[in-house]
């Protein structure tokens, strides 16, 4: 521990009544001109007069106060899970952050910390948010979204590859991923298909519909699905490269490209050709299947644009309907390269 | 858009007097049960009938309200950043989290958005939290700072490379990294040593005390240092294959192992060979650099635990003091792999 420049001055929090007496105008104006409040004309010069008063005493407004007397918030709440979101989502989540706020939400995300999915919903419920747009991998129950409508929160989204009963769904439909992986095979010849299934229980939300689109593909045509299940990890590549000849596969779609990368590894040391003995195909289209060799055939998945999501979840704040809508945000193609 | 199953009926936001009305209790009873004020003696029958009226009614209790009526917040501000945060960062403010709500703060995350410095610092103050832990790849500037203590944060900490005036600094401090996979070279004899700077601004922040760390390293040796700017791309790294050995290097330090992977591949493509000609050291110690051939030398990064680190922030918070702290969190330690 080291000791860095003084902190400035601490002295009591400025409230709208000292705004209001430095500037010469009564709190109602202060409220009026900090909040933006275009309904009231006031003038120019009092407008400038208030934003100068505030920035000298460093005074902001306070959400919550303003919150509680207009009796509804314009905190749109965004529970996290536990582990990182891929890029995409990472991307789409900013994007929808930055619509929302455009719209002049407060944007907040919350973590649900291994909190059973009632208390994380009562948690949340305690921020007294006007939305919650929760993803797939936070858990949230038909329970947790009545004690969220209870306080007071207008809509409830769930943003996954399945609805929610009681929420607005916006859906990642991932059967679409293993369903457009499984055709580019069966399109190149191949017809029985490993499929693998990552062992972290955090990925079987995704896991499953991907497995599930891939059965469907290949119950279309006359190839065979056989899943896979695989660690993360180099020695559970290698076992399942070890005994890869007895499962008489000449086809894989590995998941996503990490996992594609890792088999793909796997199989080169265990002699097995790719793609010539077997096919591999990942998803996500990162650049890092563009450097391997053979180049890593992938699926690349891509999201609707944010702003009319944005403007969705503004629509339903404000008109909640009866119904919970349902909309569809992915597409998902394949990319042939070169190990497929 | 199709339709799901109803949702649950509107009806009034339940407040503490309704549960108050319903267990035959007062408010000032509904809200020391629910808020496990253990300062005040309740029987187990009457929280029981507190908690049963609260359920049946789906009220939970308000934490804006709450934080007015006590006139402080347990409010915990994470500023996030517009790229998502590394793996072993996410892992690390997620464990704060958890850390921070174990000692019954209210952690939330809040996107800066491409606001400048004080506009950001003014949005997350109308939160009113009590203490801010703002990342690195957050812009916080010494008057931001100062808003957010004007408005009530009893403590504002910044977590990334370098202190900023004002702010207690969690440090993670990058030059280590830079000077680690220097040293690592130079014990192996390598002393013309490129170290590549990516292009992509935001990670500028990390990229240059890095290099700062590399050219320390080599000064205290006879090693030279050649800063090699690369976009993360393939044609980038071509580039940089194809001019590679009018460069007169015997080393590179990749930045981490994303980059040592892209030149790599490049170097290897362009018929330079690693690490006869040249060795390569990335960081980050991810399992892709096991899956490449050869393996990838890298820095491991560690970070300190981190309960400490939530007890730090909760003394702080009850007792400010005068001065800024400083506490450093980073390790990094050389992993001797095939590539160098």
């Amino acid at each position: 521990m080291s000791q860095l420049p003084e902190q400035p001055t601490e002295g009591p929090v400025p409230t709208s009544a000292d705004v209001a007496r430095l500037a010469g105008v009564s709190r109602a104006t202060v409220s009026y001109v900090l909040n933006n409040n275009a309904a009231v004309r006031i003038s120019d010069p009092t407008r400038r007069r208030v934003r100068e008063a505030a920035t000298e005493l460093g005074y902001v407004p306070h959400a919550a106060a303003r919150s509680l007397r207009a009796g509804h918030s314009r905190m749109v709440l965004l529970p996290t899970g536990n582990f990182p979101a891929a890029p995409l989502h990472h991307h789409f989540l900013h994007e929808l952050e930055a619509g929302l706020r455009r719209l002049d939400y407060t944007v907040v995300q919350y973590g649900s910390l291994g909190l059973d999915a009632e208390d994380a919903a009562r948690a949340w419920a305690e921020l007294r948010p006007v939305a919650v747009i929760a993803p797939g991998s936070v858990p949230l129950t038909p329970q947790g979204i009545a004690v969220l409508r209870r306080s007071g929160a207008k809509a409830v989204f769930t943003l996954g590859p399945e609805p929610v009963a009681g929420a607005h769904a916006l859906i990642m439909d991932q059967r679409q991923v293993g369903g457009c992986a499984v055709r580019h095979l069966m399109e190149r010849g191949r017809r029985r298909i490993g499929v693998v299934m990552p062992e972290e229980p955090a990925l079987a939300l995704f896991a499953e519909p991907r497995l599930a689109g891939a059965r469907q593909a290949a119950s279309a045509g006359t190839a065979r699905i056989e899943p896979l299940p695989l660690h993360h990890d180099e020695e559970s590549a290698a076992a399942l490269a070890a005994r890869w000849r007895t499962l008489g596969l000449d086809a894989v779609f590995a998941y996503d490209d990490l996992h594609a990368m890792l088999l793909m590894r796997a199989l080169q040391d265990a002699g097995i050709e790719v793609p010539g003995e077997t096919a591999v195909v990942g998803a996500d289209d990162l650049m890092l299947g563009r450097l391997l060799r053979p180049r890593l055939s992938s699926v690349r998945m891509e999201l609707d644009t944010v702003q009319p999501l944005a403007d969705l979840v503004d629509r339903l704040v404000r008109r909640p309907g009866k119904e919970p809508e349902r909309h569809d945000l992915l597409r998902a193609t394949a990319v042939h390269r070169e190990s497929s």
